[in-house]
């Protein structure tokens, strides 16, 4: 029985949950439906995602999509409801060594967690989409005692979702997401908790560096407090590391040594280029063109129309968000090729073009 | 003789310095272009950003826009020469006191450091553009000897350059972008740096903030490295506050304390909103439109050309950037009146749309 033909029961009609029971039920399957707050489970309903959970009965397969610090004992009630169960937590060895306190090794084989790498500033039934696993990377964590089945069971999931299944240990899960991240996380906090009490003429030189840093650190406290609590072991190993790497950047600074300072710049330099590109393929090369918007209604409505009617594909874009400006700067990002012709149709169209 | 009439004088013909070149020339003022590298000039003069300056003879105002390194050398001359001088560097202090080893107070009194607050990941007069300056901050920093005379000048020049002037002295200045610009690049490469030597495996689970938290740190080491050991003191400074915040973290980690590291992570919350908004204004009310879109030639384009028709205005768009996702998602920022009217006129042109 390694083919998901359902039931999937979704525990926990958030973003994630319902976002599951929606790709689900495209698919085809019965979809269960349950969550502490009701509304949600008639919001996730009305979209589409499924129908309340029948009182008794086992799904084939329960995905359990709750806050972090709930995870393990939902996990125990679906195992002893019977039938297999992921998560879909960010930290995956704490849960695990949780559910195994409570469950002997016959129910603890029918759990794999898993980790879809996919999520939204927003939450709630209603920011959930089918296509929001398309193509991300969905980590399935299984443990020495997971049966096969379980396993192939949490891996059709996430194929069904559209996501691309990455098998690895869950102590190597969670070693991988301290890096990539929690610490990204953690260093956001840090660099926007110098700003908290920073004089507002010193903030006014704020360019769009420090907005892109800080960005995640507006995240909510206590759902990221819940997931850094649960990693509390990789995540201080590696700030650990980083403890030593500041303390020698600071040791570097103080000695004036140019050639320590850019050694530690340019590592920073391959560490970017390290993360995998857009779509996971090799990149194209590309180029930008640049445009002058007036920041006035329609402008840019404006500006989508010729390009739309020019044809050219973009690639990327992306909208200057610095204080003060009246003038907008639009980067549209083209394959290299056609970067000339967008450019010269636009200028053709009076638009104010910059390389 | 407060009033900017010119000639401006250029040193330094890369994208600052063109760009300011453009800036006066458009205000119909003489400006004359000085680079080591013949070929910035001919390619400035060519864009309209003035002509080679002539062998001798004082402008109304100079203005240096060389790498970090070669600053005072360069204010020194155009001291020497005659007229009042700026500079447009990313550091303050150091140029002032190199300067003032050089030159008698007289010549001091025409010198005023300044630093526009915008830039590119480009480089070169290629990349300038007359509005550069448009509505962004540009720091006067006078110091105790500076003239009256000489702090209009370098005001009007910001000015006419269509940029806001925020006057403070050039140890504010210091210590304002070791804040905001200095420790979330430095911050951004120690988090880049420990993705250098990570497995591909646990790199193909970084989604969008890692992303973010680290583009800058993708920035010319060179240059960054002048920059920072220029501002040796302020960034020291700032660096030894952000290890005291880094041993606390890990001490409460391991404490396991939750309601302290709630406390940390809230900071960093306040931080990210004390950045001034777009536009600088108290920020309008916005909702997110998110649409589907197949990473085919042409969609994106069709996609624009249908926001210009149904015409409503967009204060923003982002671009999903995740890999291995076929179906793009597109960010569409509005007013939050305009949100249903865009989703459901993008549904009528079979647009899949998202609250």
């Amino acid at each position: 029985m390694n083919e998901l033909v359902g039931p999937v029961h979704v525990v926990g009609a958030g973003l994630l949950g319902t976002s599951v029971g929606l790709a689900a039920a495209r698919a085809g399957l019965e979809v269960w439906l349950t969550d502490l707050n009701h509304e949600h489970v008639r919001t996730a309903s009305g979209l589409g995602a499924g129908r309340p959970a029948p009182a008794e009965g086992a799904a084939q397969l329960t995905v359990v999509a709750v806050p972090p610090d709930h995870i393990a004992e939902a996990v125990v009630d679906a195992l002893e409801r019977g039938g297999v169960v992921t998560d879909v937590g960010s930290v995956k060895g704490l849960p695990l060594s949780q559910v195994s306190d409570h469950v002997g090794e016959d129910l603890l084989a029918c759990y794999v967690g898993s980790h879809p790498m996919a999520g939204s500033e927003r939450s709630g039934p209603l920011a959930a989409t089918a296509a929001l696993f398309d193509g991300r990377p969905w980590a399935i964590t299984p443990h020495v005692h997971s049966s096969a089945t379980a396993i192939d069971l949490v891996e059709a999931l996430a194929r069904l979702c559209g996501a691309q299944p990455v098998r690895l240990s869950p102590v190597e899960h969670d070693r991988a997401v301290a890096r990539t991240s929690h610490l990204p996380h953690l260093l956001a906090v840090l660099t926007a908790g110098q700003l908290a009490e920073a004089q507002p003429e010193h903030l006014s030189l704020s360019g769009q560096g420090v907005r892109d840093v800080t960005r995640i650190a507006a995240g909510d406290p206590d759902m990221w407090g819940q997931i850094i609590r649960a990693n509390q072991s990789a995540v201080s190993e590696i700030l650990r590391d980083v403890q030593s790497d500041l303390a020698r950047l600071v040791d570097v600074l103080a000695s004036g040594d140019p050639d320590s300072l850019d050694e530690i710049l340019t590592r920073g330099v391959s560490g970017t280029q390290a993360i995998p590109g857009k779509h996971g393929g090799p990149s194209i090369a590309t180029a930008s063109v640049f445009v002058s918007v007036p920041d006035h209604p329609g402008e840019l409505a404006r500006l989508f129309g010729d390009v739309g009617e020019i044809g050219v594909n973009i690639e990327d874009l992306h909208i200057d968000h610095d204080p003060g400006r009246p003038v907008g700067l639009v980067e549209l990002v083209v394959e290299d090729t056609a970067a000339e012709e967008l450019r010269a149709a636009l200028e053709t169209r009076e638009w104010v073009t910059h390389r």
